[in-house]
């Protein structure tokens, strides 16, 4: 499946009529990869709102655009050559230094127009060529961490475990792990974002495993919490509850549904049990060009879900000092239910 | 060697006289690592003229802050948590969005005030600790390529290359790779910034590693192109010209010179040989906390650079269709010459 460029310009291009800007000169890397293709970190695209586009990046890069179907234009101040009179940016994107400097060059009273997550709420629903792509980065991660879970023992640290999957993601065709792989064993369980250390896996403790695989820009978001040894009876219980609470967000999760009452599907599970001051994170966020983007599950979140979203459902339960448990899946809404992209068992694993 | 973070906040306190501001709103993630070891996404510091300084995080990370030096406070919204009146921010690391969201909650007249890269200007200059931890990484580079070279021979990809060399740096102890590794063989070496991909490795190609490892926060960089099989005469002859060019630059790095003048040091040679044209980009750049930092290295730059300032010196020369050579090294600015921390050799590698 070939990717639509031009669509997506056109697309962006009707969307500006209500912002009442004559361009947007679009500056995050990722919504210049997904307007034109390219992949730099020194680029910028004016798209106008007749549908034609403009695409500035340094010698560097130039040569790659010349694939690409949309003007490229050389230039190393890639901004400077695109800023005009009136036109929108993105706000979230640009630096404080880089509009006052923008803003100077074009005088008074012809300033840029701040503009809101535009290209963001264009992304947020996905074309079905990259849905492949989310789904071949999941099975990815899926292989990586059955080839890797027969080596989880006693004896190993965090930091090993994370290596193992990290490696193995690459080896499997991965551009690269999707974030900081976490690995969390035991208390440090209880640390939501745990960053690996060399502290030992040990029998008894429950290991968190968060991680997953980018391909070709698109990422995979899996978390499994595991037991090494037979668990205790708050273990199981804790992980019964996390996993029912799982399900019920998976099952809330349809198009049209508000972002809350996915939240609150599992939420309220949790905090029935008198877990709800140990699940203080949101409950999952959209997944595409970035690993955390458009839409956001959380008790104050607002908006519905459309159709073809790609959002992880990931409720966890953290018991300061004694440890944790995670589920996390990534899926894609559809209209009859959603599609599950992270195929691993969620039976609890004890090795 | 311990890091003495309030001495680093002591510093920047006696700097924002001369910005005439009452305080500093630190939200670059690195600096706020630099200001109180915290590792967090969304934390923010104030530091005050009188050199106290208040850190906001939010609930995943507060955990962390009972061990720094700093006080701490949990806030969901760190940087409203924190903004007052005529406080500086850091225009180069706060969004348009948040500043004006800032601002709005101030009021009329009492708006934040962007400064320039205070804090950054004092990371420059690196303590003993620092550099300790710079000397690491390059050991660790040093070493995996040391392990990877006798793997690396025809039929292999750019990819497996780069997996190979990023699997070592992290088994020998690297946080992960510095950034994302560059292989780039035969005609692939002409582009400076390549991503390896399945091209195989082939009898007769310079290949081109740019990689480096990061331990524990902080960051190593290292080019060398090797010769599979005997090099023709032109690609030995490239190779000596950029051997010669990035020994001119590592001898032309004392405390006191000029950046421009260290970079024409490199590129005299390079333009006298009449590739000026095939070398395009700066002889280098700081390395510490981030990959690219000040103090940077090329044609256009000014300043004077000072002592213990970790550095690269990376001159190359690339044609178009044919290939490329790149040399490069991470080293410390001292009294008395630099000092080298990269220790691979850069005789010309025949595999």
């Amino acid at each position: 499946m070939t990717i639509d460029y031009p669509a997506r310009r056109a697309r962006l291009a009707a969307a500006l009529a209500a912002h009442e800007v004559p361009a947007l000169l679009v500056t995050s890397p990722v919504n210049v990869r997904y307007l034109t293709g390219l992949v730099s970190s020194n680029a910028a695209v004016l798209v106008r709102a007749d549908g034609s586009a403009l695409l500035a990046t340094d010698n560097r890069y130039i040569d790659m655009t010349r694939a690409l179907d949309v003007t490229a234009v050389e230039a190393p101040d890639v901004t400077g050559r695109l800023a005009g009179p009136g036109v929108g940016i993105e706000a979230a994107a640009m630096s404080v230094a880089a509009f006052r400097r923008l803003n100077e060059g074009l005088g008074e009273g012809a300033g840029l127009v701040p503009l809101g997550p535009v290209v963001e709420e264009l992304r947020a629903v996905k074309d079905e060529a990259e849905l492949e792509l989310i789904r071949t980065a999941c099975a990815l991660t899926d292989q990586a961490f059955a080839d890797v879970l027969p080596l989880i023992a006693p004896g190993l640290t965090e930091r090993a475990v994370a290596r193992l999957l990290d490696n193995r993601m690459t080896e499997l065709g991965a551009d690269k792990p999707a974030f900081d792989t976490i690995v969390a064993a035991g208390e440090n369980g209880a640390i939501p974002h745990h960053a690996p250390t060399d502290r030992e896996l040990r029998a008894g403790d429950l290991v968190t495993m968060d991680f997953g695989a980018r391909y070709r820009g698109y990422h995979a978001d899996m978390t499994r919490t595991v037991c090494l040894g037979e668990p205790a009876g708050w273990q199981r219980d804790l992980y019964d509850l996390v996993r029912r609470a799982q399900g019920a967000g998976r099952h809330a999760l349809t198009p049209g549904a508000e972002a809350k009452d996915v939240d609150a599907a599992a939420r309220g599970l949790i905090e029935a049990a008198g877990h709800g001051d140990h699940f203080r994170h949101g409950l999952g966020h959209g997944v595409g060009l970035e690993i955390h983007e458009d839409p956001f599950l959380g008790p104050s979140r607002t908006g519905r879900l459309e159709d073809r979203v790609p959002i992880t459902v990931e409720p966890g339960i953290y018991l300061p000092e004694r440890g944790g448990v995670r589920i996390e899946d990534t899926l894609v809404t559809r209209e009859g239910g959603p599609e599950l992209f992270t195929k691993t068992t969620k039976e609890l694993l004890v090795l």
